[in-house]
């Protein structure tokens, strides 16, 4: 690419699928992205557009004015058009919206009044309805009519007069049934709409336990409104993931891989403030034994061993215990269950590398009241780092703090401060015996 | 659940849907799950099985004779049985195969041919397939004829004599196209089939990025062997990021969270030996500078912050190295600047915290040459913080090796020895001149 003149570029991204393009869009340094942007035609920047993640699309489309937006973006699904609007500029946004079509601009409106992360705001507004009372002869007849069938439909919608959901009809059945059958006889009724205020996670929950491709979407008084499709809740796992992952060393899910520096400096830095005031904290802890650290000097050399077990044994629960919580595992009746356990398993690694450790130490050094100290810290520290790594997150959920990003911080602060007092505050009282 | 008797549990078992039930065995502690399971129908079993994660079904099914496993697992999605028996003693896999009828059986032993984690392990063999030169009106006729169209299909797949894959057609094209039209008129040929030996993670990426919900696959020579399902994708989506998630905390994702606590020690006992290894090469550090740390105590307890902060950083730049990996976005041309840029933030937000982190120590200890080692130390190790978490992961990836596993247990150790070997060092450096 980048030996490349301009027009042989322009041959190139020409050649490629929009999806293949917009990776290619995604995977470049910023100036490279913004050149090979300005070098799409606008029919593919239209097709681009709706492959780009989140981030990368409204940095391009930010500085545009709406004259030149509205005709890039009104063929965006429903969706899409919605978060992107609610990341423009106030001011864009009405202009764009004034600028669409009656009907789009309901539709819209409608998706958009939805928080971005709920069912209403995942749907798209493109939905085929049926009566139950036809036949299929002549919802057959109705479809070649209309000509299109919009992508990733798997059943039609079935409402009755007051537009509300009564059912599904699957495609399927259209297919392989009699012309005469009725709508009423083949649709599924098994199937629920999704309320538009549930929240995205537990749609994509649904959709992962019951294998749904596409699901309807109704108000607070059972009216169809929209429907969810796959691909959709594709994207929400995916950013959930991103999430948990990202969260758990304090980044964004959105973070653009090859965004500015300085952008990048500003959103980091912030965690790492956080993370510095944690180990002053440890700082402050080691800082009450520095009479017995003169002392001992080997102290000093083996506390931080005490401190990064504790942080890794936690983290193990603590992962754990998060991973579950988003399936959905942890509820009231096993929470004391898998507390226990972890507490066990705690106290079980704990002894195994407190002997380990503890005979190393007191080989080291040639002292056994050290390989003993150490040895005992060990095992609390362990139990202790369990016992916060599967609290912590369980609490904060209560609290209402998302645990994937502040659970790991409270843990290490929790391990670190725990381990040092431990390690040397044992160490006093043994010395202090000793001498 | 814990207080009903167990007619009471049977009659709610009765009730709940057979995904529902799965996901309570799921939450469900052994001793429990072990009475719910027995509790249930063998109709009731059949059905709860496919909605049950690998690891809780293996568990569940380990144990029983080859006659009663038939029953229970014959009508599983082919791609699920063939896993599950691969999880199965040898023994019980021939007898399982021996009971299947000679369709099936073939079918199964075809997908057991590929690894699991390739387009082939994860596909199933129920494809309805059509020829280019017949018309709408005889597909329809085939359809209604078979009676049965197998969940989520959207496409028809069309195969030449020798059953080559030559193009999709869509369901909905049937649905609204004239009887007339033959198949060769409205099939799509822009879709492309997927190699049977692809891996698992390049078919997630394709279905995300085209939006896919049904693919085909072929064999070597194109011949249609089976379809991969969106479910399925899900399925890897999901487990790939339980595995950038658990791997980082050194957890199996297939981690059972309500398993036994011995299973659970003999998991994780092995990550925490492997980290004591990492911390004692960090004290082996320390110990080096035993004669500087006995005359000035305060770097004893300054000293963890540097570290931390190193693995701090680190591992930001770290994750989002293996997401982006995950992701596709590097390569060749963009990892001198992804580099570059990591590089440029750790040395930016080393100087911001340097400074901050260097005035605290000057007036804490008033020692000005101490705020002067310790801003020094910190520069330092997240830059090399910065570099490492970056070329860890590529440099892993080139040898073969999993970086979402090994990665962070190889940046601490890296940040915790420079960071108190530079902090230590400079010290001893430093006191020694002004001595």
């Amino acid at each position: 690419l980048a030996g490349g003149t301009f027009s042989q570029v322009r041959q190139l991204l020409n050649s490629l699928p929009g999806a293949e393009t917009a990776h290619l869009l995604e995977s470049s340094p910023p100036r490279e992205r913004e050149i090979l942007w300005r070098l799409l035609s606008q029919e593919q920047e239209t097709e681009v557009l709706q492959y780009l993640g989140e981030e990368v699309r409204v940095e391009l489309l930010r500085d545009l004015p709406p004259e030149e937006l509205v005709p890039l973006i009104e063929d965006l699904d429903t969706d899409d058009l919605a978060d992107l609007l609610q990341e423009l500029p106030e001011q864009v946004t009405s202009q764009v919206l004034a600028a669409l079509d009656a009907q789009n601009r309901e539709r819209l409106e409608q998706v958009m009044s939805y928080p971005e992360d709920t069912a209403g705001g995942l749907m798209n507004t493109d939905v085929i309805t049926v009566r139950p009372e036809i036949t299929f002869g002549v919802v057959q007849r109705y479809l070649r009519r209309r000509g299109e069938i919009p992508e990733t439909t798997d059943n039609l919608l079935v409402v009755n007069r007051r537009n509300q959901f009564i059912g599904v009809l699957p495609l399927t059945r259209v297919l392989i049934s009699d012309p005469g059958t009725t709508v009423r006889e083949a649709m599924r009724t098994d199937v629920e709409a999704i309320p538009a205020d549930r929240p995205a996670h537990d749609v994509a929950k649904l959709f992962e336990r019951l294998d749904l491709v596409t699901a309807a979407v109704v108000d607070e008084n059972g009216v169809l409104v929209g429907r969810i499709t796959i691909d959709d809740v594709v994207d929400v796992i995916r950013e959930e993931a991103d999430h948990s992952l990202m969260g758990m060393a304090g980044l964004d899910e959105d973070e653009d891989t090859f965004g500015s520096v300085w952008h990048t400096v500003r959103r980091r830095s912030l965690w790492l403030g956080i993370n510095l005031l944690t180990a002053l904290a440890a700082s402050a802890v080691i800082s009450l034994f520095e009479n017995t650290l003169e002392k001992v000097v080997a102290l000093a050399v083996l506390m931080p061993i005490v401190a990064s077990m504790g942080g890794i044994a936690g983290s193990q629960t603590l992962t754990l215990v998060i991973r579950a919580m988003a399936l959905g595992q942890v509820q009231e009746g096993n929470t004391r269950y898998l507390f226990t356990k972890e507490l066990a398993v705690g106290a079980l690694n704990g002894l195994l590398w407190a002997l380990v450790i503890g005979a190393t130490a007191a080989l080291w050094f040639d002292d056994t009241s050290l390989g003993m100290i150490i040895a005992s810290a060990m095992v609390l520290n362990l139990v202790v780092a369990a016992g916060a790594g599967a609290l912590i997150p369980i609490a904060m959920k209560r609290m209402g703090i998302d645990p994937a990003l502040a659970g790991s911080v409270v843990l290490t602060t929790i391990t670190d401060v725990v381990g040092f007092f431990a390690f040397l505050g044992l160490a006093t009282i043994l010395y202090a015996s000793l001498v």
